[in-house]
């Protein structure tokens, strides 16, 4: 069984050696430029530890492991645009160091080559692979237009919320697992529950994240804590806490929500204030546990020595646990 | 044998009662809006004809056609944002009508439906159909990476601008073609022919779509006739006219393409009687004629009988003596 950590190594060398056509140069110079800001290729990845897991041959899921890492650098690159995002992983956005045109289009050759990449699989596997990997594709974009949606929505539901992270980015890292499955050969009933196990495990992980917006530790957490409070962002957390406020309360959530001249850090300090008084940090942490637990009850589940799953299972806590 | 006409009806019919998800409404919405704006639907017909045309079934090719059908909208969808064009075919554009955002997303859902398509032909003709529709994908985002880059270079020779075009306009006439000859079991020559021919028409097409931009018939034309001149647009006419003007004249030329005074109507007038004085509607001609008769020649030798090629050479005699 490979660790996670070397087939992290074996992407990224993968990924920094990729041979992109020549000509033209500025097509392809903001693939290479967004692929080469690195990031943990967690989700190429954990497609890799699913063959592994099931006994079969990582060669040969290197390319398809590499389209799920194409498809989700297409989809960062169109997001920031739509976002309108200086940043991502601390460098320019390539639509801020280019042009809006040069993302779109950019963007565009990268989902195209993230399909050739998932063609290299097994010719007997392609119809599989290109099923789920067309599924995931619909559904990544189908959630960024749901997230886009909740900014212009008066109220949106816990029940539309997990609906949305499901989609726009638990299926990806469920569907890298099962491509890994299938290339593994493994049974169809162990393909499903891998990729329940990722999908659950990704709304865990995105959960995570809206925690730790909140309550991470800025010397770690490497972004601005209290961003996606600064921005009304519809998280978990926020939606959460306008579900249980009443009266007052619900009067002072709102207004700081309105608010257009307080400061930043005021902001940030008055709205974490009502989430503590209605323990909102507990309750977020219960509902990502609850899909932790239920994405390791699915590896169990799976059909191969427990001793096996100690990668994933592994993989799974320190998702869960992390502080950044 | 069919009738263009005949399968233009069926994949307009196939277009129009196809079932998007309903949900998120606002994604799917300008994928139909755009496709329900017509067009002539002659890329999937041309697919269609080459099955029929190596006696293939053309039921099993109608899937693929509107793979390519989708996959020219997604270019144009997103083509026009690059472009900043307020209107398609006399109707606003997506971006316009909706956002930047939702065209970029819309066009993104849109490509991946394409794909969606594709993948429905035969399992045992999926590899080689994926090949060409990823070959012709990112030929068709090069050639419009090539078109942008043109904007803002000095000098564009006559061989890198039929590259542009190659790639941009024409690989989709042959990819198309190819891909219906796949389908039909066509021996590896004939889709060769069948490709070159489709390429060598597309690219007598665009010549034939920048001599009508100037020479049009304004009441035939249905849009502006000269808006390549009025924009500094570099075709074919541009570029010769440019290449082969002399001392006053073409000190004439480059004042005009500076002159940021000078009315529309002024400038199209006076370009117009440079590229008169230049010969250059001639030479555009002898330049479109010469690519279609190659491409006649192709179809010529491709090994089936002849009277079955006569709805292909008739669709080419009808592209490179249209008016509109």
């Amino acid at each position: 069984m490979y660790k996670i950590s070397e087939l992290q190594l074996l992407l990224d060398q993968e990924i920094n050696t990729y041979s992109y056509p020549s000509s033209p140069r500025n097509l392809y110079e903001p693939v290479s430029y967004l692929l080469g800001l690195g990031g943990k290729r967690l989700r190429p990845a954990l497609l890799l530890l699913a063959t592994d897991l099931f006994g079969g041959d990582v060669e040969k899921a290197v390319k398809p492991a590499m389209a799920i890492e194409f498809f989700h650098n297409f989809s960062l690159m169109h997001d920031d645009i739509m976002d309108k995002a200086p940043l991502r992983r601390g460098k320019p956005t390539v639509h801020e160091k280019w042009s809006d045109s040069t993302a779109i289009l950019s963007g565009d050759i990268m989902l195209i080559e993230a399909y050739k990449l998932i063609c290299e699989v097994e010719a007997v596997k392609l119809p599989a692979c290109l099923k789920i990997f067309n599924t995931i594709s619909t559904e990544v974009c189908e959630g960024q237009q749901m997230d886009m949606n909740f900014e212009k929505e008066e109220f949106v539901s816990i029940e539309e919320y997990i609906e949305m992270i499901r989609l726009k980015t638990a299926v990806l890292l469920g569907g890298a697992l099962k491509i890994g499955a299938v290339i593994a050969d493994a049974s169809e009933n162990d393909q499903e529950l891998i990729n329940d196990f990722g999908t659950k495990l990704g709304v865990a992980f995105q959960l995570q994240d809206d925690i730790l917006d909140v309550y991470g530790d800025p010397e770690k957490f490497g972004k601005q804590v209290g961003g996606d409070i600064i921005s009304n962002k519809k998280t978990f957390l926020l939606i959460k806490a306008l579900e249980l406020a009443k009266d007052d309360l619900k009067k002072e959530l709102e207004d700081l929500l309105n608010n257009q001249i307080i400061t930043a850090d005021d902001k940030v300090a008055q709205v974490t204030a009502i989430y503590n008084t209605l323990n909102i940090r507990k309750i977020a942490e219960e509902k990502m546990l609850n899909y932790a637990a239920e994405a390791l009850h699915c590896l169990e589940k799976i059909n191969v020595p427990t001793e096996r799953k100690e990668v994933l299972r592994d993989f799974a806590s320190k998702l869960i646990t992390r502080d950044k």
